[in-house]
């Protein structure tokens, strides 16, 4: 604390995102990027811009960017937003639209970056428990509510609420913004953004950072009504004009543009999933079904943390959260066909 | 407006940033880039890291960039914040460090974001006008506040405030934060980083975007006492873990490290400055004394307006600013020796 504070920084309890290790030969399984890298093409556009023109100022609407996204979705220009990363997009969705009387819902076990927006904006929230199986009921989110948010596929569970339930939870909120987080969707889910032009209430959010393998360049969007869209513009016109890059502008944009290299990447993580899961449950995990690029597992006669340790141990680092409901669970990024290699050797050895 | 808009949405008025034109062979001279390309040790830099790394998120701390300006400046990593622009940087300042109880001050004609930021963050303000000559008075800063901002040399007028005067400011507001906004200091002005260590209540801030002709590529700084840069790390820590992307922490990097065509670029553009002011003298033009990478200038016989319009019809772009008491200035980007040429040759047909 200091004099010199805003006395809401007092109060601040920052997002703690996973590690970054710094030492090479890690099997780095614990932040969810994707084992592929950025398509050939995304790189050879990135690589393209890095001259001279770096100079100028980068166009503060993205406007090529923008305009292939809505493309890709079938949405018009001003149905888009991008920011400087999905979580930039966020913070600026609790700022502009999140800020009313009564508090937002979000699931108990959700991406753990909301509560901390709420801290900052003084957003008050309500935490709406997912079920025993961890699953999201929409009947839950018909309360009064300023908002809801949730990812889909939820985070860190995975699971993938179908299109028909997130519908339920979008009709029967018509008075509020309904946020669905879809960071993840690629990896087998069906985007909302199908269901924006019939409901000005729904805001969809992605990223790319997974699916799209640009982690490293910190690009995100929002696509919904344009009147939920120009909320965003106003927030971002008064907070920084410029927050992408000319050499993310570019990259996003030609990745884009690369549904091949897209499709496969996807199929791939997909297809390796399906083995890790499989694998888990051979050596007794009980596996939440995912449509991620990620699982979330226990093992009945192991503690969580313990077997984080064990792994780290041997090199290979997975995400822990020490919380209620799921300290007893791994959030374990799919990595390579040699990184899901080297950890399930790792897991035979220590269990 | 919409129902969905948090309230404070309504009442924004969004900076609106230099006009970015997208028609080739104009002579670009609106918004204080460098006519100089970045160091070809940063762009190197930058292509290196165009590669698979970039499916990895970037350090969220950037803790090499945070050194180089460390040991650059003579100061610690702890001393230094860094932001995804220094329009990100100053954001943050107004969230974390500005929201007291009286009005912060600032000069009536300076950057046109702070008030922007003010409604964002509901920060009270109170506009302190600069004097006849257009400079600022220290004593008119020893009034009751909420803490102090102003760029050094001042925006858009180019007149620089000598170190002993903004040390008497800061002086002045033991209380209070003193925000000097640097971000042409390196233009001929002396940079007040060299008082941090004596004065926790002051922050400088500075960009790449204008000495280090990165404008492309978003990265700025702030430098002060370690209780003022937690503040900020709080609140990016609670906005976005990942400002800055992987090739972006490059190039500033290495952007540090090539001293030499720094020192070359800037000097060019100081010799450009003083002939372009010369040149515009010799047209009759007013011509304010410049520290900055840009003149303010006004003609006694021609609206600001005016000269804004014909030049634009010659493809050559300033900037002008439809604001009480600099209506007829223009500020002008000092450009290269040939795009200066063309400046004043299309001003000499106009005049």
């Amino acid at each position: 604390m200091s004099k010199y504070w805003s006395p809401v920084v007092n109060d601040l309890v920052p997002y703690v995102p996973g590690e970054q290790p710094k030492l090479d030969n890690l099997v780095k399984l614990n932040t969810n990027e994707n084992p592929y890298g950025p398509s050939p093409k995304a790189l050879a556009a990135m690589a393209e811009v890095i001259g001279d023109s770096l100079r100028l100022y980068p166009d503060p609407e993205s406007v090529e960017l923008k305009q292939t996204i809505a493309d890709y979705y079938r949405v018009t220009p001003e149905q888009v937003f991008v920011g400087n990363g999905s979580d930039e997009v966020l913070a600026h969705i609790f700022f502009g639209l999140f800020q009313h009387e009564q508090p937002i819902l979000f699931p108990d076990i959700s991406y753990s970056f909301y509560p901390v927006y709420c801290g900052l904006y003084r957003v008050e929230s309500r935490a709406v428990p997912l079920n025993e199986q961890f699953e999201i009921d929409p009947s839950d989110y018909a309360q009064p509510n300023g908002g809801v948010i949730f990812p889909n596929p939820n985070a860190p569970t995975g699971r993938y609420l179908p299109l028909a339930q997130v519908e339920q939870i979008v009709a029967a909120n018509p008075d509020r913004v309904v946020v669905v987080d879809e960071a993840y969707v690629d990896f087998g889910g069906d985007t909302a953004i199908a269901l924006v032009d019939r409901y000005p209430n729904l805001l969809v959010t992605q990223t790319l950072s997974k699916s799209r393998s640009l982690a490293g360049m910190r690009v995100g969007f929002a696509i919904g009504d344009c009147a939920l869209i120009e909320a965003l513009q106003r927030v971002k016109n008064s907070f920084n004009s410029y927050p992408l890059d000319r050499v993310a502008q570019a990259g996003a944009k030609a990745a884009f543009e690369d549904e091949a290299y897209f499709r496969e990447a996807c199929d791939g993580v997909i297809a390796q999933r399906d083995r890790v899961s499989e694998a888990l449950e051979g050596f007794g995990f009980e596996v939440l079904p995912s449509k991620a690029n990620f699982v979330f597992a226990r093992h009945p006669e192991r503690r969580g943390e313990d077997l984080m340790t064990a792994l780290r141990a041997k090199g290979i680092i997975v995400r822990h959260f020490n919380k209620p409901r799921i300290s007893d669970y791994l959030r374990i990024t799919i990595g390579t066909q040699e990184q899901n290699d080297a950890l399930l050797a790792g897991l035979q050895e220590i269990l």
